[in-house]
């Protein structure tokens, strides 16, 4: 039975650890013994207590494992992914880090380590699709529309951070890249609103946010977008916030000191956003793929709407993130994919049986990637 | 010649100051000397550098005056009025300070002054006009919708404050006192908002502020608001900045120190709602006034729409505000009215002469109440 590592227990990694341990020998790893206690308690998972920014002991930890999966925090993610690769070990990486992946490229070869990063469902599972019709046609347009929710739609924001809300200020406020007529464009975060309609769900609201990643280097494709979706009136708030000054970063003399209105403006919504234990969410995704295939239009639709799980008190966007890394995680076990070097999505999703594995896999635990093909 | 002391030489005690002095013999007093600087550079107007909180030299200065304008912020009008009271002066009082006027009843009975207080637009010609009719017809309802807004609509906020931008977030946050049905009810500040139609500016959005004061005491009818006027989206803005905590006076420690986050939007808001020199802005006041005479069904309409001066570089406000201020002025210094004790500007409507007096004072500086009978 292979031996896997789970670097972080935070919400989606101890899903993912749990996942895992029906069928390997997972032991999960983090600063915070609160949630190893938990997972040792309920599930057939060892726990460490590590301080995983110690890239020392981190190292000597590594030696014990065949498989790695980093689950840390984002602002961590890098340095410890390169650590992961210095040891050796084949890796899944869901940190989503804010550095360039491919910078860890050349080191990987050497090392013979295939390093499968961002393997979410956005980014992850977007790229992934896209890359299996993009060796099959000739893709003129991506569109990626994504969204967590809550069910319940309480004002004035009608929103709850299923991951940590300074991620979500984050993304509200830095510039989004996209594609256009092949080139790279950036356009302000929140920009170009567009409305969707969601069966079931309604109407949502779209707009840009900066989520192409590895996609602006790796594709060749003239057109590519991904848009966050929000309930119709989050977005108009959020604007507002931003353009009266409360995301400013620059500090304002107070009284008591000087404070960045961010800082303030980020406790406040916290409050807010805070996604209670059992509260009731889900993820949305449309994908749309356009292009030409023999000669032919081709326009290809995936629709993800996945719901928290009551039954096991598990996110929708646990589910949707960990259930997609985990599977790229036996793509690795079960050498099904082995490509020396950084891989993101978009190439494993070229392979064939990869394809089908991960969506199968992802089927066996009630997610549903609906394709239409006109 | 009388002589008229000023004290304050802000916006609108400036102008009152410049208005009074073609007829008067008129010294400003101010702490600040660069207002006083430009009084006494361009107009016939003298000018006394001198902190009004200092009573004892206060008394003294008085001693020199026929009569006295009061025009201090109204966080120190209360204890100004009072000093003014003791040194046996009378005077116009258009400080609004927030303290309940009739606590100094008795000792300007006992002094036997004169004191005409919150005689401006609103408060001050709202309550005038209703004073007058209440005498001459059964009132069984009383509205008034204000505002003073800027001729350019710029988002996020489409406002400017003619006043003091702190005493504008008091009026969004203090609960408002209506008479509904012979009792005062308290609704929050903010609340129900409805349209209103005027012509030449279009559609604006009035809600709920606490502008009643005296009116409360001084007048027996059932059904009696007052509203703020703003146009359409504003107050969505500020409700929404209310509901998510921005308007929150407990402390929130950041890592700099512990702040309220009022303070912080205090001055972010600051910012937007500043009023240039010289920018083009209106006041706008709509009266109804319901009721019956000679056994008839009666309604009442007064309309106010008047408009910076660039001639002259005044406000509207200064001058809906000033020139009710210095014809209230002119009628203490004419004997047209005289009452010891203190006197909203309720009582002074109640009088035939002053009533025409004051519309004529006005009109004659091209503020104009139209008046329509139904």
């Amino acid at each position: 039975m292979k031996k896997i590592v789970v670097l972080g227990a935070g919400m989606v990694g101890s899903a993912m650890a749990i996942d895992l341990s029906y069928n390997y020998d997972v032991t999960s790893v983090d600063i915070n013994t609160q949630s190893l206690k938990l997972l040792e308690k309920d599930y057939n998972i060892k726990t460490i207590n590590l301080n995983v920014n110690d890239s020392g002991k981190l190292s000597d930890l590594l030696a014990n494992y065949d498989l790695v999966l980093n689950a840390v925090p984002g602002f961590m993610g890098f340095n410890t992914l390169k650590t992961i690769i210095l040891a050796g070990k084949n890796v899944v990486d869901i940190s989503f880090f804010p550095e360039d992946c491919f910078e860890l490229e050349l080191l990987a070869v050497e090392k013979g380590v295939t390093a499968i990063v961002d393997f979410g469902v956005a980014p992850g599972m977007n790229y992934f699709l896209l890359g299996y019709h993009y060796k099959r046609m000739k893709v003129n347009d991506f569109k990626c529309y994504v969204g967590g929710l809550p069910s319940a739609r309480k004002l004035p924001f009608q929103y709850k951070a299923p991951f940590s809300p300074i991620d979500v200020i984050e993304e509200y406020t830095r510039e989004a890249r996209y594609m256009r007529n092949g080139k790279i464009v950036t356009m302000p975060a929140l920009s170009e609103p567009e409305y969707l309609e969601f069966d079931s769900i309604g109407t949502l609201e779209a707009f840009n946010t900066d989520g192409l990643r590895s996609l602006l280097k790796t594709m060749k494709i003239d057109n590519m977008l991904e848009k966050t979706l929000r309930y119709p009136g989050h977005i108009e708030k959020i604007q507002f916030l931003k353009d009266a000054g409360f995301f400013d970063t620059e500090t304002i003399e107070l009284k008591n000191g000087a404070i960045s209105p961010i800082e303030l403006t980020a406790k406040l919504l916290f409050k807010h956003w805070k996604l209670e234990d059992g509260e009731d969410e889900f993820t949305v995704m449309r994908i749309i793929i356009e292009g030409e295939a023999d000669g032919a239009k081709k326009v290809i639709t995936y629709d993800l709407h996945d719901k928290y799980d009551a039954k096991t008190n598990t996110s929708s966007m646990s589910r949707t993130t960990g259930y997609a890394g985990t599977a790229a995680m036996n793509l690795l076990a079960k050498n099904l994919y082995s490509n020396p070097g950084i891989n993101p999505p978009e190439y494993i999703g070229m392979d064939d049986e990869c394809y089908a594995y991960v969506l199968n896999y992802q089927k066996d635990r009630g997610i549903y990637y609906n394709l239409s093909v006109k």
